[in-house]
């Protein structure tokens, strides 16, 4: 064990034992794992009783997380704890009062869009983005209120600008790199990446090849280089893993991810008719076991121990002790006189 | 503050400032609430929604209670811990998975039936008793593991005698009387109290008039002395109040307490046609605030201070503080091997 925990900001694996287990084996002690992305409200509630149903099964492997502290949990019950999230707010339908809602069944991040135009914000590939909605503004306050973490990976600039603006808390990008090294309609700017850690927000390396500089080929030191370099621009605290593994998928959940309810034709997001699949993982990284790879990676550009344990789980960790509970002031919003 | 708190087994109150105030100024600890009677889950967790913005306006006078401690807590800072129940298992709809969202969205009572019969047992309005279904038998197994207490107020009485056989863990009869001294059909027979005394169970006494003997112009001191009769009964142990106030209620709620969506006809439930409404309270309770005088009546039966604080809520957080965990022991269902 080392000083400090091993966390990845996310993964949406076709999740099972062998999952599990490969968990414990790579000493993962936490992860954000997406538990819907196009669901209903009760959709996502049927999956929510999917997991339980995972917690009752594998208590020696998993268990929910809540709050930060359950990572230090975890450590010391030898299991991995799992954070739920939602990658599209379809979740809460049109109903803000459904934030607090998911937020008591362990919610803890939500990306206010998926790629196209959402009630609250812009995805990042619509051709205009219009930034935050109104909707958006009101819910940016109740996710704050609540502790429910804005997630902008698949947002667009102007829609992650205004969140970090308007968010009284960090925000997070849990899955993306910088475009400067791979220009990626999903990768980020340096302008947005510096506004990103001057707000105290994190970002988490995607592995994912459509977001790699040449994809499945892309080579770990190229991929650690880009990391040192994202530290010196963002902030070494400002950074994490977010592999957004997607481990035993079947393509027909890679073409749910991108197609959702929205079309009734084929999108193929960041693949193409040719290769409208998940794409291969790169060698160094296929599951769970294989985060020691990147470590000794990171090490061997030049990054110290702590530095290296900073990026694979102690921001993170910091990051969940403080954004997961309701925020200290939580002023009621409707007056209320004495009778 | 007496040594033992005030909590009240069942209330159904037109919920507003003026009735939580009323709570304060009875000096009411903490509150069984009704949020649901045949709503299906959406419209449920809609309810908890109104819920939640009610514990953000007032957070001075109330606050959501879910574990036996939340009574202290109530206690030490002068507010109202309210627990959440249904009235019927509609919220549940078909899917056992959704008792252990409603245990983590807060909900702590659940009757099996609401008069009539349900997928899990027969109410009490039924011509024939089936006892508990199939389905039954695995939603007690399931209620039983997460801590969500079955009430069988408006249960028939071989369902009610099977539940407390089945249930791992004492159940409720959160407000109800004996039929001996009134015999309404949602009255409780002897023998069936001294099985719900001798399981551990409890009975919450109900002052709604269709429930009291000579209804609306009932005794205090009748009242008093049946609890006190019911204590020989039951032992002393195992009876609480539940009054089932269902203050300020306008009558199109009665009417869909009893209709709900199973007939097109008006079902009269324990009114008539010539008093379809909610009947008049009893000149002695018809608020919050008139606690002390079933405290004072009972003492003037013969009850001492401690058998009185007992009835008035030391029996109900003894209650409380033992079923809303998980159970002790929660074995997996489902086996799984190593990989």
């Amino acid at each position: 064990m080392t000083d400090a925990p091993l966390i990845d900001g996310l993964q949406y694996a076709r999740w099972s034992e062998k999952v599990f287990r490969q968990m414990r084996a790579g000493g993962v002690d936490a992860v954000h794992v997406t538990i819907t992305y196009h669901e209903n409200f009760r959709e996502t509630v049927h999956n929510i009783e999917q997991w339980n149903r995972w917690f009752e099964t594998f208590p020696d492997l998993i268990f929910q997380g809540r709050t930060g502290a359950d990572v230090e949990l975890a450590r010391k019950t030898g299991r991995t704890a799992i954070f739920f999230g939602s990658q599209n707010p379809s979740c809460m339908e049109d109903d803000i009062g459904l934030i607090e809602i998911l937020h008591t069944l362990g919610l803890r991040f939500m990306q206010l869009t998926y790629n196209n135009q959402s009630l609250l914000a812009s995805g990042c590939y619509e051709d205009e983005d219009t930034g935050i909605t109104r909707m958006g503004r009101e819910v940016i306050q109740e996710m704050n209120r609540v502790g429910l973490v804005i997630d902008m990976s698949h947002s667009g600039e102007k829609s992650t600008l205004e969140a970090i603006e308007l968010s009284s808390r960090p925000i997070a990008i849990t899955h993306a790199n910088p475009a400067n090294w791979h220009p990626a309609l999903r990768n980020k700017s340096d302008m947005l990446l510096r506004a990103l850690g001057q707000s105290g927000g994190m970002l988490g390396f995607s592995v994912y090849p459509h977001h790699l500089k040449n994809g499945s080929a892309c080579q770990l030191q190229d991929f650690c280089e880009m990391i040192a370099r994202t530290a010196d621009l963002m902030g070494i605290q400002h950074i994490g893993i977010g592999t957004d593994l997607c481990q035993d998928q079947p393509d027909s959940v890679v073409e749910w991810m991108r197609v959702g309810r929205w079309t009734k034709s084929i999108d193929y997001g960041e693949g193409s008719a040719k290769s409208p699949g998940f794409p291969k993982m790169p060698e160094w990284f296929s599951d769970n076991r294989h985060f020691d790879q990147i470590a000794t990676g990171l090490r061997s550009v030049g990054m110290s121990p702590n530095e290296v344990s900073a990026v694979m789980g102690g921001n993170w960790q910091r990051f969940f002790e403080t954004s997961f509970g309701a925020s200290a002031a939580t002023p009621a919003k409707v007056s209320h006189a004495a009778e």
